[in-house]
């Protein structure tokens, strides 16, 4: 598990079609391709994250970043997990490491989406401690944001709090469950 | 000229086509919608900037951030100008307050992409400061990147010096171009 550097980019979108099991077709391969370019893991290497195996192959990843416009969010754009090793908890632990560096920096959620009708991942963030956040649609019996990225380009919306700083609950800090303290 | 708000989002995309001349065609048009997800106006809206004109219709927009990764480092993703205003300054003026904006935070270098072919763009770039940085191939007379953004998507990548700050010059700090000041 380590900081991507720029060289993991094409290795990244090497994978993007084989991990999502060609969801969407030629559109969604593309579209997935479009999604990652390479700034991504220019400029947010710091709260990225690659996994490999023992022997070198790529086997997980998590292109995340802290929100600079809104300091209390921060957002995870890609997460991907070879199916080859899925259910290993390899991406609940790409997701908790990232908490915990969101949770260090300030922030007090995590924000990511996802395309409607891709069950698998839906079911995992679900999983894993995201909420659907309500939505103008429902497709498939899941909340969807309408154009949320652009015209035909539905989303799911996923949040999950950020567990504060059990040090600063009993502060009265934003977010204590208590005043007293937990 | 303010911060884009989400609700800009998709006004931002529905201009894309008309202010890039339909450039790339239907595949063009489509790699730039997915270029620009609801996320760079949610998250860098505070080193972002729209411009409207009198009547509220939107005239030029630039998408930008300060890397995280690389703190030296402030990235333009995006640069739209209504072909109806071009050539009286709005685009020189936005980029001359995000290179103002990346001087303030400590940024040594604004980079920026776009892709070989669109002669507009790179004299554009070039007229304004940038340089084209060098590449592994040559479109059209232009350095190029070959896949920077994967298989296919090549990019001519610029680049520009942040001016450091006067005040800090004569303290020797790195870039200051005299030990004793201008």
């Amino acid at each position: 598990m380590r900081r991507p550097v720029e060289e993991d980019h094409p290795r990244v979108l090497a994978v993007l079609d084989e991990w999502w099991g060609g969801f969407g077709g030629a559109a969604g391969s593309r579209e997935r391709a479009l999604l990652l370019p390479r700034l991504f893991l220019e400029h947010f290497a710091d709260t990225s994250t690659v996994v490999e195996d023992a022997g070198g192959r790529l086997v997980a990843f998590l292109v995340g970043f802290l929100s600079p416009a809104r300091p209390a969010t921060a957002y995870v754009h890609f997460l991907g997990v070879d199916q080859a090793v899925r259910r290993a908890g390899l991406g609940r632990e790409l997701h908790a490491r990232f908490l915990s560096a969101a949770a260090q920096r300030g922030a007090r959620e995590v924000r990511c989406v996802t395309s409607p009708g891709n069950a698998a991942s839906i079911a995992f963030h679900t999983r894993v401690g995201f909420r659907v956040e309500p939505g103008d649609l429902v497709v498939d019996g899941v909340p969807v944001h309408a154009d949320h990225d652009g015209p035909g380009l539905h989303r799911v919306v996923f949040s999950r709090p950020v567990p504060g700083d059990p040090a600063l609950r009993g502060a009265g800090a934003p977010g204590g469950r208590s005043p007293s303290g937990p």
